[in-house]
């Protein structure tokens, strides 16, 4: 078992990762309150791993967990998800020393944190990752959000977890398409923060997508390091924290353009990388052999390095909604290296659609539209 | 203009206090960020000081702000009113550097304060509360929630104000029977917390009902004091916070018993507050003679010192899920003393009910159902 620690004082958290590691009732015990806990769950993910998570509670000392379920897909991050949680929490008597444990993947994550957080005001929760997506970025540093008609995240709270278990045994049952997905945002690390975790992907590449656990637990406690030493200087991201946003600014106007669940996260967040080294090179900043690099590790993992067919003009759009954009200028995380990403709010406006344009399926009838 | 500060580290912030205050732009102005702001309030507060608050928010620097208006009542703490606000300020683009104005009572208070809370995980608000009760309590300490069918309050979050900005001159306008509903509140921070306010208040109840402007300045200056320096000590209710709840427990208890909105809030305190003092002299712990004085000062005051005709097993009931219920033991804030409030749970039940049934309607047709 490995440990990261995410240093935010009172709020300091363990992240443990291992194979094994959602058994370990010790893990569970310290953060256990007054013994009653529920379990948010999906159905898929409660059918492989919520009778294990509820042994080693229970060994924990815990009362059996009120379950509840959420469908799965970016469109369970919903009032409607958050509801049933309450009703069920509430209707079990749960009080505000209860606690919530998060069993799934980042929508799982992000659904049942905001539902801690908010809460009685408020609750301790657990995260128990089980994609690598949410092992690698969405379980770590207190992101928590539902989703609005008008774009992603929109409402949400930092509500940091008072402990992560992230078993990396558990990526043995996950879906190609997501492992891939999850991929994308260790790539995004390494070229948004660490260049020597570039060169490793490079290296161990097709050991990740095999999914030897040695590889995978690399990637994730590096993954894990680098959050945590961006979350514990900014928590609430008025500064270097938006350094991993790299390919989500791009990526989240995939994500809302494409309609909510036809592209999965880290793959609009592939494609938004490619986009934001584009930017990158057109804004004179990188190396057009560096930006290559971006676009070649990602086809290596088969992930998209061109977007939906959206017009230029509507990815603007999107954009403008974004949390980044201040004082209604868009932000663009961009890369002056490989390794070093850095915050850029004075783009020329026809750079961005030049940019788009060079990660499109049919550039010129998109523009055209 | 006398100016009460909460201290709370990077979270610490002034109350200013006085007629006119909602005017003055210069108490607005260091809190406005980007200049974006949205102004929440009911249409009957907006009828009367929506065009000022405006027009020192643009003398302050403001863009125009964006007005929602909210029903009134506690109903309108609600999802549904979170989701209009929340569609009018994605609707006119409102990023993470804008700030809420909760310009109302405390319904408007807890709910806009709850939308910053969430908006874009959290944006910054002002509290310019207009009635006595927001602003001798609820617009101070950072407490903000909607309520769930299954109880008040239960979903929320702690977030703190970046100003309050209390005009005691918009107490002119306030209708008698909530001015009566915040003098509850004051009571309630004497009894709990100042032998020395309540002595105030027994020499100076007339002057505060008649609206005297020294009278409710100082009600609310003391007031904010008190509240300010058991903030200050324990900002998330883990101790000495829960001592402002003296009379809540049942009050809440009360509120939802007779249906959200049929009880203003400081009535049901009111009412809370005979049975958490005729609890204490059940449970040994304070004298008949200063239970009397609860009743007295409340009777002075012409608000409710019996509750509805609910039955002692309801408020059971209804209790058991209040928040401040610890592993489902429901805890009680009680009196030691005058100005000396402490939190027990060792109540044996059957006081609890002879307590209820001393400030009831019909005490013993209640008991038999």
């Amino acid at each position: 078992m490995e440990t990261v620690r995410v240093a935010l004082g009172a709020r300091s958290y363990p992240i443990h990762i291992g194979a094994g590691a959602l058994d370990e009732a010790e893990l569970y015990r310290p953060h256990l309150g007054g013994g009653r806990v529920a379990v948010i769950s999906n159905p898929v993910v409660a059918k492989l791993y919520l009778e294990r998570v509820t042994a080693a509670l229970t060994r924990a000392g815990a009362e059996p967990p009120v379950a509840v379920l959420v469908e799965d897909g970016e469109q369970a991050k919903s009032w409607a998800s958050l509801e049933r949680v309450f009703d069920s929490l509430l209707g079990a008597r749960l009080g505000r020393d209860s606690v919530i444990v998060a069993l799934g993947g980042g929508v799982v994550g992000d659904l049942a944190g905001f539902a801690a957080a908010i809460y009685q005001r408020g609750v301790p929760f657990i995260q128990v990752p089980t994609t690598l997506l949410a092992q690698v970025d969405s379980s770590v540093g207190g992101k928590t959000a539902i989703n609005h008609p008008r774009g992603k995240n929109m409402i949400g709270a930092f509500h940091q977890p008072a402990a992560v278990i992230a078993d990396v045994g558990a990526l043995a049952s996950l879906p190609e398409r997501e492992l891939r997905a999850g991929i994308a945002e260790v790539i995004k690390h390494g070229f948004a923060l660490d260049a020597e975790l570039v060169a490793w992907l490079e290296a161990n590449i097709a050991r990740l997508i095999a999914r030897e656990r040695g590889a995978l637990t690399h990637a994730v406690r590096r993954s894990c390091e680098l959050k945590a030493a961006v979350v514990a200087e900014d928590e609430r991201e008025s500064g270097r924290r938006a350094l991993l946003n790299f390919g989500h600014t791009f990526g989240h106007a995939i994500e809302t353009g494409a309609g909510h669940g036809a592209w999965l996260h880290g793959e609009a967040v592939a494609a938004g990388m490619v986009m934001a080294a584009e930017l990158s090179v057109r804004a004179g900043l990188l190396a057009q052999t560096e930006a290559a690099r971006v676009r070649a590790l990602l086809e290596r993992a088969a992930l998209p390095v061109k977007g939906p067919a959206i017009a230029p003009e509507r990815y603007l759009e999107l954009m403008a909604l974004d949390k980044k954009a201040a004082r209604g200028r868009t932000r663009f995380v961009l890369l002056e290296r490989i390794g070093q990403a850095a915050v850029r709010a004075d783009i020329d406006v026809q750079l961005v659609r030049d940019a788009i344009a060079a990660a499109s399926p049919s550039a010129s009838a998109a523009a055209a539209q």
